[in-house]
């Protein structure tokens, strides 16, 4: 598997595209995205799981009962979610796509992300369409503008590629994504649009799918609120002609394994791109009776807001690490517990057997200025591990989020 | 009942004192705390439900096995958990009090809140001891002293005491208590000390004092962090010469009642001086179909980042309500639920049925600049209600946080 780039235009036969149709004031920030297939695809979705379902989301729930999609058309500014019209729009909004591409309105799939409460101007939408299909790009400038587009507070935007070998034929896969705000396992305001030149039947899509996703953006957290736009979809249009996959055998696990770093990476950026943050925070413990506790824990550190105000003072407080195990509703043995911090400039144990170990506080300082920052945790009670991923708590999350609607 | 003067030495037969020993550098501030009853006390204490529990928790759990107590002493400045020695220190903070109180050991309560991980210093304890215990005071002064000697980030002490009718029988109750970080439904690094001198069975205290601890400091939240510290003890000496209290008959309900009205203003107060908090915010939820349901919905949306710093912005962003209220793992009708702020500046209704409404901003704007702001919620589905308090998240409270230890 190699790092490519291109994004999400990076797979045979799609194309992408983004530009500024109006929801959003400033007319430099693209607010409009397009993504959009040659050939039908497969396609899967998972969605937020809070109980509030944005219109986008349960629109693309009910599209997706028949699991094939054409194209994705998303929007930043606006969530449409709990506003008087979302549900109208929202359909507006797939309707306008699917007969600007002359596909089946179920064949479109939408997203969108910004401010709740507020109506959708569907207007704006239709009159940028004409020059979305016009810009559309089977380059990396497609997937680029696309990228943009779903941008609402990230400071960078999220675009990755990988191609490996199924047999004799090369397959690629690309993917955007946006955070940056209200981020938690479950998923945050997450929008993350995957392409795939793979051919796979849609059924075995959606397993991987979801196995990848349990292990990438279930893992990371920003700051503990699960949004109502969360948007996780896959296409995959087969245009690579590998021999179809339909079942869990070889060529699923390879193609799983190239989803799998890819989303990896694109969760990292999300953490790491935190509203406001200074550092990406690693967390992994290991040596756990099972995986689904050691995941339960080390979400739990980097849910901490104590540990994340820390980390943001570089200061090596690991009690604040060994409390937020306490609390996490998990049984472990304290007394059996080791703490380490490391990074690029190396690693300092701080806690053994869950008791303070005497330190160097300058080596502690300089390796916790480092921006992303490991802690290390071992229980001793087996041989289970997982790894999550957050970010510090800032001044500048506070400053983000106290105004964001103005 | 009616509010009173002189904290947890109102009640009769209790002293009290604070002193500086030298646990903290600064010797401005007071770092130890005495309370003693002149008579044995019915005893009853709650404790952290983390998996990792400082040390004098533990020893408070095995002392209170026997359900009786005269003293209970208690340091700020190191937690005393997590410590090479912290068992080994507890003990010897607790034989010393013993010895110098000239009672058993199992007769003395301990506390400590601070830093973890760090060696508390016995000596500057057994040194401190003698003034202490010659500070002593029946009158406000001994109270004041030790409400003040537990404070660590807090910038108010927290003191409060009430007087109720017993047949013919005049009861108090006092109290203090400490926040103001890992404050926590489930109690945060909380200390609370009350004292009353009503004539109660311990086993009938310690059910007085569950029921009310759920319905008060475990109802907020600063910061999502459960302490390994937290204790709430109470102390009923019996010199109030009302018939015992033997069961849940009226005079328990009496009893609770006060204790519940003090426990109130105690946990309102430390919500209210959370680190940073410019805001105290309260959460009511209710037309709910069960009280642990409000409960729950309740305490998402006071411990939700986005929804604090929103508080603090002074935005009537009600979304990020609506969205915390759907992530707390409880189902509801969103399409239901009204929502509405106010303060003693008045109030606005800002979402009805699950839909934004038109809004005054600027009148918004006035009620959210008030100190104390309310959040109101009706689910439309039952008659249950619940209110939760927490505070805004602030720049002030990265700070504090962002380099605690130094």
């Amino acid at each position: 598997m190699e790092w490519i780039n291109g994004g999400i235009t990076a797979p045979i036969g799609f194309k992408a595209g983004g530009v500024h149709c109006g929801i959003r004031p400033n007319k430099t920030k693209n607010d409009l995205a397009l993504i959009v297939s040659q050939k039908e695809c497969s396609a899967a979705g998972l969605f937020t799981r809070n109980v509030v379902k944005a219109a986008p989301v349960q629109v693309d729930q009910k599209a997706l009962s028949c699991p094939k999609a054409i194209a994705i058309l998303a929007n930043s500014g606006i969530a449409n979610a709990c506003a008087p019209h979302d549900m109208e729009n929202a359909l507006k909004m797939q309707k306008l796509a699917a007969a600007a591409l002359h596909v089946d309105q179920d064949d479109v799939l939408i997203g969108s992300t910004g401010v709740i409460g507020v109506d959708l101007n569907v207007d704006a939408i239709a009159n940028g369409l004409p020059l979305l299909l016009k810009n559309l790009a089977s380059d990396e400038a497609g997937s680029d503008a696309a990228a943009k587009a779903i941008m609402t507070t990230d400071t960078v935007k999220k675009e990755k590629a990988v191609c490996f070998d199924l047999h004799d034929k090369k397959v690629k896969i690309g993917g955007i994504s946006k955070g940056s705000g209200m981020i938690h396992p479950n998923m945050g305001t997450m929008l993350c649009y995957l392409t795939s030149d793979v051919s796979i039947e849609a059924s075995v899509l959606k397993e991987a799918l979801k196995e990848v996703c349990d292990q990438t953006f279930n893992r990371i957290s920003v700051d503990g609120d699960t949004s109502t736009n969360d948007s996780l979809i896959i296409l995959a249009n087969g245009m690579a002609e590998n021999e179809m996959i339909k079942e869990k055998n070889e060529d699923y696990e390879v193609f799983k394994n190239a989803l799998l770093q890819l989303c990896t990476q694109l969760a990292r950026e999300m953490a790491r791109d935190g509203e406001g943050a200074k550092h990406l925070i690693t967390c992994k413990v290991h040596d756990c009776e099972s995986e689904e506790k050691a995941e339960v824990l080390a979400k739990s550190v980097i849910g901490s807001s104590l540990t994340k105000a820390a980390i943001f003072g570089c200061d090596a407080n690991w009690g604040r690490v060994l409390c937020a195990l306490g609390y996490a509703g998990q049984s472990f043995d304290p007394l059996k517990t080791d703490i380490s911090f490391s990074s690029l400039k190396g690693d300092i144990a701080v806690c053994k057997e869950g008791k303070g170990l005497a330190f160097d506080e300058e080596k502690a300082l300089e390796i916790l200025k480092e921006e992303e920052v490991i802690i290390d945790i071992s229980l001793h009670e087996g041989d289970a591990e997982a790894t999550c991923w957050g970010c510090d708590l800032t001044y500048d999350y506070v400053k983000i989020n106290g105004d964001y609607r103005t």
